[in-house]
Formats: C-alpha cells, sequence, structure tokens
C-alpha cells in the first residue's frame, strides 16, 4: 500500500528494494502490486523491462532482463543476467559539470590553520615509529601524558598519540613495499591534525628514519624531531628524551585557536567496514548523498578499497575527468590482479551465496553498493596508497578493503574526516582524524548505541529519504570537523588502529 | 703475545679471529706471528693449510685454501674460497650421542606446573584478539588491571596482558596464511605462561574464533573465554564483561605456587637481531654453548630465522637424526625459495660488501655466526611457524629473520623461556615469556646496561671464554624461569612485540 515498504535509489532506477518481506499481491505504491514473495533486501520492477532491457539501480545498470519482465516481478538471478558491456570504460561519459553552491552560501568549519596554510580538525602532538621494535619505547613516551594533570594547562591539545605498528623490519629495505611505508609514515608525519611530531627508531631497522626523511622532503625543526633508542642510550635515556621534547612543543601546539574555514578544505574519507544486505541501500548511498554536498561545496571526498569496486571499475572511467585520470585506475585494477595471483589469491567477487539470499544479483550491483558511498560526481583524481589528496572534488584512493589498512592510507593522504558505514557494527577509530560511524539498520544501532554516531536505518525504516540522510551526515561532517567529538573519540579508540599496508615477504 | 689478541671458536678451527686489528708480526700465541695487519673481526690462520684443504671455523668447513695458507696468514677472500660441497645433504653425518648429564644431577628451576603437566615459568592472565577491529576493547581490559592495587590480593600473578595485532580479517579466510595465525593464536591460548584466558572478536571478521577453536582443538571452560564485540553490543559492554571474567580468573591464577621442575621441560627460544660483526664470535657461539648444556640437561632449544641459515641448511641436515627431519628442513628452504621469488625478493644473502669488510669471507661463514646459537647437538625435529614443539633436544622453527615474527613463532609452539643476542642493541620483550638479552660487545652492553642482561662482549674482551660465557648464560637462563626478571621484564616490554607471520595478500 504504500511507498515506505520499498527504497527506491533514484528516480531514474526500474527496480526498487524491499525494505521489508512483501507478500505477493501487496501494492508497493504507483499501482505496481508484489507478483511475488519479495524478501527484504531483494528488488522488485517498477514498471515492464523488455527483454534485453537494461535493469537500472542507483541509476546505474546493475544487469539486463532475460525475457520480459513486469511491474511487480521479483526482479533476481532467474531474470536478470550480467552482460559485458562492462568492459567498455567509455572514459568520460558521465562527465557531467559540477553544480557548486553559490560561494556566498558555502558551509564553513570552525577548524585549525596551520603554518603552511593546511586545515587541521583536531589538534595532536603525535608519536611514530619506523619499526616494531620502538613501540614500546613510544608508548611509553605519550603514556607520560595520559593523566588529565599531564595536559591540564593545555586546554586546546587533544592529547598525546603514539601510532605504532608491525613492521620496518624484516623487509627489502628497497622496492614498492618499502615506497609504501615511507610514504606513509610522511604522510602521518605532515598530517595537519598533528601540531608536533616525534619520529623514534630502533636504529638498525631496514626502515631507515633518516633516508625515509630524506626521500620525502621532511626537514628536523623544532615540530619534527628524530631519534633512534641506539643512539640514546637505550629504553630509558629515549623515553626521557622523548617526554622532554613533546614538553618543548607543549606550549606551541596549544597556540593553536579554531577558527572559520571552509569546507572545502575538508577531505573525507569514505570507508565500509562489516557490511550488510543493508549497506548498498541506505547508509553507503546516504553517504554518497553527503559526499555530493561536500563537493558541491568545494571540498574533497575520497573513494577506496579497490576489491570491493572491482569488475565496476568502468563506472567510475565513465565519471573520469580525463583519460589520464580512467588510466591510474585501471592501472591499480591490474595491479591488484597480479597482487592477489601471485599471493595464491583470487579477485573474484561474484556475489556469494550469502549476497545472493541478501538479494544482490550481479557483481555490478555489489560493487555499486560500496561505490555507493562515493556519490555521483566526476572522478577528478586516482592516488597510490598513501599518496598527497592533491585535487579537489570525488577522488579515489588504491586501499584495501580491510578497515584500518584502508583509513590509514586516507589519513596518510590527508584526510581531515572519515565517514565508516557499517551493518554489523564496527567499532573503529582512527586518530588524529575524527571517524563517525553511520550504521546501516536500525536493530544494530540500538544494539550498538555507544559505538554509532548516526542511524542511517532511518532510510530502511521509511523515515527519512536517502537525501535527507545525506543532509543529516553532512552537517554531522562539519559539526566533527568543528570538535564535536565521535562516539570512537569519546570511547578513546584510535591508538591501535593506525596499519599501514605491507605488501611484500616478511624475512 | 697472549692469546687474547685472538678467539678460536673450537680446538679443532686451523683459523681464529682478531679480537682487535692486530699489526703485522705480532705474536698471537702458539708460536704463530701476524704475517699482515689482520682487522678486528678478520680471521687468521693458525697452522698450514694445503691449496684446495679445508678452513674450519666453529668446527665447520667455512671454505677452502686457493692456494697454500701458512700460519699467520689473513684468511679472507683472496685465498679462501667457497665451494659447491654444500650441495651434499650428507643427512645425518654429523650425528653423535647426546652427553647426558647423569639424571641424578640434571638440573632444576622453581616454575608453574600447570593441570594438563606443561611447566610455566610465568603465571598471567592473557587476553587475544582475533582480528585489529578488537585491539582497543582488548587493551581496556587489560588496564583495568594495570594498577597495582587491582592485583594487590594476587601476588602470584604476573600480570593481565593483551597481545594484539593487525591481521585476521583483509585475508583469504581459508588457506596457508589462515592456518599459520589460527596456530598462533592456538599456541598462544595453550601457552603454559598464561593461567587463565580471554579470546576477543569483533564478529564479522574472517578470523572467526569458533572456526577456530574448533580446528585447533581449543574447549571453553572457566580459564578459556572467547566472545566478541558485536554480540556483546558495543565496546561499553564487551570491556565489562571482560573485566569481570577476568576477576572471576584472577583467585584460580593466584593459587599457583612455583615448585622445582626438571630443566628438560625448559623450551629455549634462540634469537638474533640487530647482529654486528661480533655476533658470531661472542654471543652467538655462547649461547650455542648454553644450548648445548640445556639439551645435556634433558631440555629443549629451538633455531629458527630461515633466511639467516639459508646456504647453510646441509650443516643441519649433517646433524639430523633422520632422513625425514632433513627432508622437512629442506621443505621449507624449498618454499621459502619460493615466497621470496613469488614476492619480487631474493635470498641471496652472500656476505655483502658491508659483511666483507666485517671479516665474513663465504655465506657458509655467515650462516655459521648465525646458526652458531643452536650449538652442536643433534637437529631432533624441525617445525612449521608457530606448531607445538614436542620433541627434546635441539631442533628447529621455520621463522622469518624478523625477530618479533619469529620470536612469537617460537612462543607459539611452547618456548618458555627466549635468548636473543643482540650487538647493535634492541630492546625486544615477549610477554608473557622472560627474553634474556645477550651483547654481542662490551661498548654496546656499557651504553644500553638498562636493556641488557649479559655481556657476552667479555669474550671478545679476552676475559672469558666461549665455554664459560655459555655456562653463564645456562645459570642466567635457570635463574630467569624460576623468576628473577629479565631487563625487558622490569621496563615492562612485551605488550608491543606479539607478532604473528602475516603471509598472502592484504584485501
Ligand atoms: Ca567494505
Ligand atoms: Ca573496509
Ligand atoms: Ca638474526
Ligand atoms: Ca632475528
Ligand atoms: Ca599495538
Amino acid at each position: 500500500m504504500t511507498e515506505a515498504l520499498t527504497i527506491r535509489l533514484d528516480d531514474r532506477d526500474n527496480v526498487a528494494v524491499a525494505r521489508v518481506d512483501i507478500l505477493p499481491g501487496t501494492e508497493i505504491g504507483g499501482g505496481v502490486k508484489a507478483a511475488h514473495h519479495i524478501p527484504a533486501g531483494h528488488k522488485i520492477a517498477l514498471s515492464a523491462i523488455a527483454d534485453g532491457a537494461a535493469v537500472r539501480k542507483y541509476d546505474q545498470i546493475i544487469g539486463f532482463a532475460e525475457g520480459a519482465i513486469r511491474p511487480g516481478d521479483h526482479v533476481h538471478t532467474h531474470n536478470c543476467v550480467f552482460a559485458m558491456f562492462d568492459r567498455d570504460y567509455a572514459v568520460g561519459q558521465d562527465v557531467k559539470p559540477v553544480d557548486y553552491v553559490p560561494e556566498a552560501e558555502r558551509a564553513t568549519f570552525d577548524g585549525y590553520r596551520r603554518a603552511n596554510g593546511r586545515a587541521a580538525t583536531r589538534n595532536y602532538i603525535g608519536i611514530l615509529t619506523s619499526v616494531n621494535c620502538s613501540a614500546t619505547v613510544a608508548r611509553y613516551v605519550a603514556e607520560q601524558f595520559r593523566h588529565p594533570d599531564m595536559l591540564a594547562e593545555y586546554p586546546n591539545i587533544d592529547g598525546v598519540v603514539a601510532l605504532t605498528h608491525g613492521t620496518g623490519c624484516g623487509m627489502a629495505s628497497t622496492g614498492e613495499g618499502m615506497r609504501m611505508l615511507s610514504r606513509t609514515f610522511a604522510g602521518y608525519a605532515r598530517h595537519p591534525n598533528f601540531a608536533g611530531l616525534l619520529f623514534i627508531g630502533l636504529g638498525c631497522e631496514a626502515a631507515q628514519l633518516g633516508m625515509m626523511m630524506d626521500v620525502e622532503g621532511l626537514k628536523p625543526g623544532p615540530l619534527l624531531h628524530m631519534f633512534t633508542i641506539q643512539d640514546s642510550g637505550g629504553t630509558t635515556a629515549t623515553v626521557r628524551k622523548g617526554v622532554e621534547l613533546v614538553k618543548e612543543m607543549l606550549p606551541h601546539a596549544n597556540a593553536f585557536r579554531r577558527e572559520p574555514i571552509p569546507a572545502s578544505e575538508l577531505i573525507l574519507g569514505l570507508e565500509c567496514g562489516g557490511s550488510d544486505a543493508y549497506s548498498g541501500i541506505s547508509a553507503n548511498p546516504a553517504l554518497g548523498a553527503a559526499a555530493d554536498l561536500l563537493v558541491r561545496h568545494g571540498g574533497t571526498a575520497c573513494l577506496g578499497e579497490t576489491p570491493e569496486i572491482y569488475g565496476a571499475e568502468h563506472l567510475l572511467t565513465r565519471r573520469a575527468v580525463s583519460p589520464e585520470v580512467a588510466d591510474k585506475l585501471i592501472a591499480r585494477i591490474r595491479w591488484w590482479e597480479d597482487y592477489v595471483a601471485k599471493n595464491d589469491g583470487s579477485m573474484d567477487n561474484n556475489p556469494s551465496p550469502g549476497n545472493k539470499e541478501g538479494g544482490l544479483t550481479t557483481i555490478l550491483e555489489k560493487s555499486l553498493g560500496a561505490a555507493a558511498k562515493g556519490g555521483t560526481t566526476n572522478l577528478a583524481d586516482v592516488y597510490a596508497y598513501g599518496e598527497r589528496i592533491a585535487s579537489k572534488g570525488f577522488v579515489f584512493m588504491d586501499t584495501p578493503g580491510y578497515d584500518p589498512v584502508s583509513v590509514t592510507g586516507f589519513v596518510a593522504g590527508g584526510a581531515n574526516v572519515v565517514c565508516f558505514t557499517t551493518g554489523r557494527g564496527s567499532v573503529f577509530g582512527c586518530k588524529p582524524v575524527p571517524s563517525i560511524k553511520l550504521a546501516t539498520n536500525s536493530a544494530m544501532y540500538g544494539r550498538m548505541s555507544d559505538d554509532m554516531d548516526v542511524n542511517c536505518g532511518l532510510v530502511i525504516d521509511g523515515e527519512k529519504s536517502v537525501a535527507e540522510m545525506g543532509e543529516e551526515i553532512f552537517r554531522k561532517i562539519l559539526a566533527t570537523a568543528s570538535g564535536e567529538p565521535t562516539c570512537s573519540e569519546r570511547l578513546g579508540f584510535g591508538d591501535d588502529e593506525f596499519l599501514p599496508w605491507q605488501i611484500g615477504a616478511v624475512m
């Protein structure tokens, strides 16, 4: 009887998704009656689709009708098939002018302006390590500033955080793995959310700090110190040295004040983790709507998780602003095929039996659900893992789907806010950057309310449209960037979630 | 003039190593005079070696004379060459009866006897994670017990430790990588140094706790609990649950008392890290002497770091007690060649220019320096990474050279004490097992005295023989196993050094 039984993700779609189990004969609006039982999360035809015609969801082709489909029919693997049109990259075919918000109406947030002009959303002092061997020492330095008394005189500082990791030695000291690691370190070292930084090594590791600083063009100074345990005389002396250096940086870091900064200086990382059947119809498209808004306000939104858009890369090449940008994406796809093959794995993510049960018919539909986070605007550029994100608009970074590794890449690239959609329930945080958690369904939101910032399950419940949800997320992004703590920040997450992508043999 | 200028590593050696720079004409003892300048760490001939005859160090062939070598000659790449005899695995050729210490004279240590009969050297409660996503929650549970008041009533408990890691998802859910991870988790879950254990997951990760427990034959019970954040209702509820479960385990854990246990129940992990030119002539052979003593007392010593014995594997096959044991070792060597090749790396560790400057002439000599930690007794068995070490005597486990990953394998295999030799200076610890750090030289020992347990530099300084040093290390092992804290335990290391070997693509 009511529209609330289904969700049509775009006005041009010829299928809608059932929010709940729909019984045969039920009218779903517009005079369409369910011809069969349509399970929750599955698709129903809104109009007649001729044999061989395109089935559209997310305003995208997800497959082609096999036999005539009537209004009200269940649309799934029995009458909708994948065809090879996907091999046509059709570069730039879907590029359209960005509908920018007039300058005078553009949003701002209250952030920190750093000396080099970059905009920060948080104000931390960071302690990084070159190798696992210096992790404990780095943590000990940070722990000296955990007690509230230690930072009582410095109310503008969000904290002193040690971001440690398990690699940096037992690996080739040259080559792709080391370049990626070095780029990731440098991206964090330069991140505007750090007012000051220590870089602590052991001394004999493969990831030599001096070499990394040289290669990445980082210069030591009063707010960037680099030293090793072996040079400093062991654990106790190194911790003492680190604590003294942090103390010297505190007054400087505390001197920063929030000021209005255009939303165009936000770089939003788009992540999903612990996805479920609702991810692609509630939180992901809602986040896509928010990403579109941010782009219309002149900002940047970065999609990633290459294995999760695999098979639908041609839908991004169609949005690519130039053949060079499309080629960069295609090159990363080819790299992944090689990477996974030589590790005896497979990129073959054709919908699994579980996916199909949930209503996903083709690999396109599956990847579209993940890519929905990226909205609908033009693909402005493609970045390597951890590479500095320099362009405005919608961009792509080559990251794995694994949440902490993917987000570490975004943050290394300069993301200053992250949105994370989750269906099963993730508890992710990523200091020094706030991570806003978007629940795909109300049941999980209720069960894990401490951990969830926004309930996109309202889209499934029929209480909000995707566009309304997108606006709410956009407002949440601005508030968060202005200092409102996210759930994961209130809970203290982010010290254990720095996880650089590690490729190559551990030796 | 004096013997103290050189070190002869075995009575049957025909070369000795210069402890210091030796000037031409200097008498080094036994009527031998240096014919040339012999740099510190380089070799000098103790007797005539005919053209083509074997050059012996560590009672092993390290190469063959090219041209006649006279007593006092500098022996290096100009007159000592590597020949292909190494391809002869000569399985079992060097096997000899173990010179066991009579039962009545065998050493004991004061350890904990667990209900299943296994011997512990420490008494921890552990919190493990299946995936990085539960790392913060695990740490929060452990941190509730950091304040001394929390364990005041439980003086026999060494602590509550959270061992977290960066993997467990974004990986193939079946195959070699997952098997290795599952085996490592299970090895820790069963480790006798844990009186009780929590295993915390997120819920939707690839490394499913239930499946791992099934595959590894672990049964939940009052001292082994397993739960997920998603099932428990988020961060706050999961931390509360974890804290309650630890509290329930405390009285049980505290009830254990140290009692005399035969040294034959010690399983010693042998590791080197941050090696220098002295490693192969002081700390490594001294540790080898201690390993031999432990084996003579009926115990187990486990060598690893496959990439560092590469090229000298035939010296271990000669000590193998059976063709099956030799074949296991050779299979691991072949696996490594494939692993490194498909990751675009190389196993080729022929002495580097830096190694040669330090006096290492052939790949055999280099690998022998690392293998010297394993002493001279028969190779009783070979284990996969993290596999339960079940045999007595000298054994080998296939681990990478990277210290935290290698030692994690030993501990998963059941090692209850670790000795770690270091030249450049490592600050490694590995809860729940004590790690004894052995300095290869006195200068570093002096600089990093807080971190070093034993100064094997005394061998270089001419103050102790390798055999004497080995006896000192053996006594240190017994004292440590009996509860004497190591330097890294006093400093609190070990929470950040659990690092399971991760192979395969991060997806
Ligand atoms: Ca995802
Ligand atoms: Ca993800
Ligand atoms: Ca080593
Ligand atoms: Ca090592
Ligand atoms: Ca950690």
